[in-house]
């Protein structure tokens, strides 16, 4: 059994070029719950004129928080900083996610600030967050676009550190897609040693899923994937989405792991969030069919 | 080290809808040949007025018998029949490549006979090319359009006919696209046991990659795949291509696998064969780039 996290309403959507109303975010969660996802990123709390497909969070989270009762999926929020937090806790999310980026170079350019600095802070929304479960996602943890190689000691050492300050969880996140298996094998070890370990991946050089699995066999306990892909427009010339949650599923039940999904149910979230968007998806799942026997 | 052999120039002009001249197929089989891509299948020996795109296979293969000597690499054509080979030997190319349906409804709709006469046509075929180098693939190996699940047992049973006919090497090909990895790696485990063994993955549900590892890993010594995954048109809403060549060896590089192949080469003729055809290719490593450190 293995926790599948559908990002699609939080790190899909806000990649898209589309901002959709809040009801339309909410009935997409709404279906993944539906299908049985187990764990669905609904939101983040960021400011509303800086990333407007996020906007309104809280009304996100409020439309949203029957059909979480209802099945069992556990709803998540990411947060960037204590401002964050503070809006976090007026909602009835389950889970916290928090982020930091493995270089100085990619986050000064996502965060504005040295990795270090957004470390301090990120541990101390972990700090103030205790007591609620809590996911920690360490950004462009096997590649970066501006320093290329990302030190392997250094990721252990912030995955260290964020243990250290509770994270329940730590996902590495190929953030540019330029990872490969065996190092996924080898990181994801490591971090597994530490606690619990998570793999996030994009399929920007088709190794997303190949790594997926790479990261399960070296002990991850959960994967992100978004439904569709969506994040990643297959007309872009430099398309960087997430890989699809439909197509992990029919690998994972390829390699008999149990997900919870219903794998119908789910295609048909993915062909509905494309008609919503007007156009296809890169997920190919869904245009390609499940085979009729398996 | 692993043989790629990029079946671009035949299986995927074959399945494109764009028929370029013998002269354009015999410059990107030169070029994949100057780019170290270890071996090229270059033609099919079939009915011009039947497949227009595999038309003049003897002038081709006129064209390309000096880049062959020049680079070392083996230059195959794939031969349907015994007229096939009659006009196969006429040509200065290296290696026969038969094939042979899993199933009988693929065989019938695709060769027109039941699996068995195919197979007693394809083993006479290799009989007859004796002391000539020769491949052996078993198209729909792990499922079929039309049945569905393929009995794991008859892919057994057809893979030791083909090796007692004397097949060099056999390569399990997932036509349409529903393999995923645990059944690659069980499979071709039992007919690498029998001799060479080898892997042709589509993409079409984005699991190629992560099989091609598998059978790689299951003591596979030659995958197929083909420059910029063509044969797969990103805008047909069914596209069923090959695994990309380019991104192949990415990963494959990533897993310390050497190939022999130039990276930037063969990612350069994926982007001026995209440049041909006027359209982007499937592959995604050429419009995402090499990584600048790795």
């Amino acid at each position: 059994m293995i926790t599948v996290c559908d990002v699609g309403p939080r790190d899909g959507l806000q990649n898209e070029p589309d901002v959709l109303p809040a009801e339309t975010r909410a009935e997409l969660i709404t279906r993944l719950a539906a299908a049985g996802v187990p764990r669905v990123e609904a939101v983040s709390f960021v400011r509303d004129d800086r990333v407007p497909q996020m906007a309104q969070a809280e009304r996100v989270a409020e439309l949203v928080a029957e059909s979480h009762k209802v099945s069992g999926t556990e709803l998540s929020g990411l947060v960037l900083n204590e401002r964050g937090w503070e809006r976090f806790r007026t909602t009835a999310l389950a889970r916290v996610n928090v982020t930091v980026a493995a270089t100085d170079a990619f986050s000064e350019r996502n965060a504005g600030m040295p990795r270090d600095e957004a470390l301090r802070q990120t541990t101390a929304v972990l700090r103030a967050a205790a007591g609620t479960p809590s996911t920690a996602t360490i950004s462009v943890a096997f590649g970066d676009p501006f320093d290329g190689a990302v030190d392997e000691g250094s990721v252990i050492e912030i995955a260290g550190r964020l243990a250290e300050a509770g994270a329940g969880e730590i996902v590495l996140a190929d953030t540019i897609g330029v990872a490969t298996p065996r190092a996924v094998r080898r990181v994801t070890g490591r971090v597994a040693a530490l606690g619990r370990a998570g793999g996030h991946f994009h399929n920007t050089r088709n190794t997303g899923y190949a790594n997926a699995l790479a990261s399960l066999e070296a002990g991850a306990t959960v994967l992100d994937a978004s439904v569709g892909g969506l994040g990643g427009c297959p007309f872009a010339p430099r398309a960087t989405g997430n890989i699809a949650t439909e197509d992990l599923v029919y690998l994972l039940e390829g390699e008999g792991v149990e997900t919870g999904i219903d794998l119908d149910a789910l295609v048909d979230t993915s062909l509905w969030i494309a008609g919503v968007l007007g156009r296809d998806l890169p997920g190919q799942l869904a245009r390609a069919g499940i085979p009729a026997r398996r």
